[in-house]
């Protein structure tokens, strides 16, 4: 398993670059999209079954990003999907340069859409802009329906919300109508996905989702 | 509900700050206690039981750090407890002059032991010194027994680990002993003290350590 380490991107501005990046993107065919979330939410477990799901019909590459371990890339490419993991020299985000230089350590041939895991964390990651075409965020049920409140940025700046692990609503005091009502005074137009990766639950409304966001951006 | 908003302190050397604060504390008499974790690892209703069954022994104090939202502050002072908010204008961790500013802004008399319950990620808070004497950390059953193997610093910088929510335990696929096995390889000293607030089980144990550790620090 390569594994790339990362040191600070040197650029000026990451926005200038990050919508270099997109263009760049674009010219290659590939839909990136910027994973995030807290640790433990379930975003490798989710990406691993939407890869199984949709393999005959797109061809998806995995960006994963830690501090450190490769637990994460080792579990996409037991897939047979492209993957590769970089490590962020203790920095708790990902910026355009980082990205950039770790699609570059990548295989992109036939790709159609490339997820970056990003970093586990509510904070950081929702303060630069990535490169990426779609920006969306998994919370999960055993994390809490106040998280909204907690950490605005994350919640404002996202396309979607998966709300994961949906099976364990029994065990927690959760409230589906409070987190609705608080992300969606946040972002009217987000949309929200309820899923059990382990159940498969609202698992299709999502997958059709990022196939039609897939062919909305290729449109152009 | 009183809130304070901090900016990053303009201090040199933040570890030399963090020194200077823990001296402080010691001629207030003040046992200052790091709690770290992730977002919804369920920090306050720790706390919230804690102060609850040793109110008649200690007088507990939370400095309650977040980036927004002032919920946690409310729940702790409904207890009847000396809790203070400070916002952290968008930072992801607290350090050694964030803390004194927080501590500052609060009546510590006849404190026993104050709380800081850091920003709620696992990566940026175990980077930073703040004056505290003790560091703990939570990580919560549906988090994942993985987490040592992704966030090493947190797991090293830690005294204690309290692994949280251990009701859910039947519900999620997670090893206590993978889980032990891959700390005390990071940390072989740590202890270990598996408790759901919720049911009370094994908060036995954390309190009395607490109060072990209170009698240790005031012994000098």
């Amino acid at each position: 398993m390569k594994v790339i380490e990362l040191h600070k991107s040197v650029t000026e501005s990451n926005d200038r670059d990050a919508d270099k990046l997109r263009e760049e993107l674009r010219e290659k065919g590939v839909f990136l999209i910027n994973l995030m979330s807290s640790a433990g939410s379930g975003k490798t477990t989710m990406l691993s079954r939407t890869i199984t799901d949709l393999k005959d019909r797109v061809n998806i590459a995995v960006l994963e990003a830690d501090i450190d371990a490769s637990v994460d890339a080792e579990r996409i490419a037991a897939l047979g999907a492209t993957s590769i993991q970089v490590h962020t020299d203790g920095m708790c985000h990902m910026d355009a340069g980082m990205t950039r230089e770790g699609l570059n350590n990548m295989d992109l041939d036939g790709t159609d859409i490339a997820f970056l895991e990003n970093i586990g964390n509510l904070i950081c990651p929702a303060e630069y802009d990535t490169g990426a075409s779609c920006n969306v965020m998994i919370l999960s049920v055993p994390e809490g329906d106040d998280k909204p409140l907690k950490y605005p940025l994350m919640f404002k700046s996202s396309d979607a919300l998966l709300l994961s692990k949906i099976d364990a609503l029994p065990y927690f005091d959760f409230s589906m109508e409070k987190l609705e009502e608080r992300v969606r005074y946040l972002n009217p137009d987000i949309k929200i996905f309820p899923i059990s990766a382990k159940t498969g639950e609202g698992m299709k409304e999502w997958e059709d989702w990022l196939l039609e966001e897939l062919a909305t951006w290729k449109r152009g």
